[in-house]
């Protein structure tokens, strides 16, 4: 079978769990895998259990490394999209220079690339999941922090210091509250989930009326987005006010994405948006489309991303191709 | 001679004035002209001293208009460059859905482009100014307003709707003071010579120190550029607080465009940065580097515009000539 023909693997490594997928071609899942990262083991264990679970999806698919033609791998955090080294991974352990393309190559035996894993979201949604079709895309992760990835006339927009895409540090409330990159005022300090949390928490030392102890616990111990979605559809007023607020700010910052770049559309992912879906994104719609300067023509739209977990495997297949037709 | 490499016209119709310039395959501008726009009386005479002013610039160059291949004119105002159909002028009355480009061509007899003017500058500084040899430049001229253009990986980012480029209008003091597109908190609420002459005049009224009425006359009726460089370096309490807002919230905007799509150079143009060059500029680049989130490599580069008026001709004069070879 040709080369382009054949399935490639790709992996999305996170924090918290390990997904590794054999990606036909077309964007079809053939097989599967997942299992916890403990990223608390370092690099040298979790890089074993990456290959482990590419293995596992390449057997689960009835298939052998032979039949796969390469592997892509998103990744947190900074890295060399050329050389395959991963410069820093927030949120493991010992990540600090990790030649991880290099590492997984040797013992895979196919070529492996990889790519930050917001760049590799971004592309599962454009080619498969809500841009099928777009010329443009942004794609805003909203989660613990806020990580987004740029499409512009159907290629990745990496950047000049392959630094594009961090929107969570646009500057959206001048002189406001401090961001975890020491900074104030970043989207990710007013609108991600950690400023939402320290909102609500802050909210009922302050004495604020809510409905919190009800779903999270008398210490405010469980503030998941599960728990938040169930605040917000019993009306607790301090959670509508905290994420309202998160709401207003993510609608001035699509508006200045929109005038500054003008893309087609804006895809929604993360925690929070794949807990609540449309009721938070619609009021953020709103608060976009009142600010934009241009009204004529079609409204830039602002939408939900489809593809859930399957977006970090699904791009990291996309990028596994295209490198190695690029490079062959 | 081969039509690529006879000269072009390029024309930039601003609200005050029209230049004309006869400009070589190079950017050598072979001979130039210029005179009042007159916007108040109306399109038609415009349009008719559009076509005078190029005339003479063919005159001075000693050639007539056989010898030029195209002409291509920088517009203010949305505008259809496929048409060459002006939608709206701001500042030129009765300037609705005028077909510009095919007026001024079936007078001239050559084919005539037009395109946004803010477009057209950053053009002409991309190619024969502060950016000559750089891979991507945003272009931010302040003045009344704040008007952007935008260059990535070589090409003109118009966006989807041609929309793209409106940085004046990138929110960066949410809730804050309104502008004159009605919205709450643009760049240009807070950082145009506009916004600065507001809070000049309230600063004043409010009883605020400054030294002012030396420069301006005794009801502030000369707050020009120049005059605020004078007050500025006279060291008048007020003018400095007011610019230095200014500057701050264009170091924060500049912040959020190089943390989104981290572009190579952001060359700054306009009446103020003009008149105060690098003294304008350096408290910016300070702020700028100091929200910009990702720090590892050489740090993208603060400019000023080194074309001043002839910016404008130029990249007229390079749309003229790309838009002529894409359509032969």
């Amino acid at each position: 079978m040709a080369e382009h023909r054949k399935p490639v693997i790709g992996v999305d490594l996170g924090g918290t769990k390990i997904l590794a997928a054999v990606v036909e071609p077309d964007g079809a899942i053939r097989a599967s895998a997942k299992r916890r990262t403990h990223a608390e083991l370092g690099p040298v264990e979790v890089i074993a259990r990456v290959i482990e679970t590419a293995r596992q999806a390449v057997t689960e698919a009835g298939l052998t490394i032979a039949d796969v033609v390469a592997a892509g791998i998103g990744v947190p955090g900074p890295l060399d999209t050329t050389t395959g080294v991963v410069s820093h991974a927030p949120n493991m352990p010992g990540w600090e220079n990790i030649p991880l393309g290099r590492k997984v190559s040797d013992v895979l035996g196919v070529p492996v690339y990889i790519e930050n894993d917001v760049n590799v979201g971004t592309l599962g949604e454009y080619l498969f999941g809500a841009g099928r079709g777009m010329q443009d895309l942004v794609g805003i992760f909203v989660g613990t922090g806020v990580g987004g990835g740029i499409i512009l006339n159907g290629a990745l927009r990496r950047g000049y210091r392959h630094a594009a895409g961090e929107i969570g540090h646009m500057v959206v409330a001048a002189g406001g509250p401090y961001c975890g990159c020491g900074r104030q005022g970043c989207l990710e300090a007013v609108a991600s989930r950690t400023a939402i949390e320290r909102d609500l928490r802050a909210g009922v030392a302050a004495g604020r009326q809510h409905r919190l102890f009800e779903f999270a616990g008398p210490n405010l111990e469980r503030l998941t987005s599960g728990v938040l979605v169930q605040a917000w559809q019993a009306d607790c007023p301090l959670t509508r006010e905290v994420i309202g607020r998160a709401q207003w700010y993510l609608g001035l910052h699509a508006a200045s994405i929109i005038n500054l770049i003008d893309p087609q559309l804006l895809v929604y992912g993360g925690g929070l948006v794949e807990a609540m879906g449309e009721r938070f994104l619609a009021p953020i719609r709103t608060v976009a489309h009142q600010h934009v300067i241009q009204q004529s023509g079609p409204p830039v739209r602002l939408v939900t991303a489809e593809l859930g977990d399957n977006a970090g495997v699904l791009g990291a297949a996309v990028i596994a191709r295209q490198r190695h037709i690029g490079s062959s």
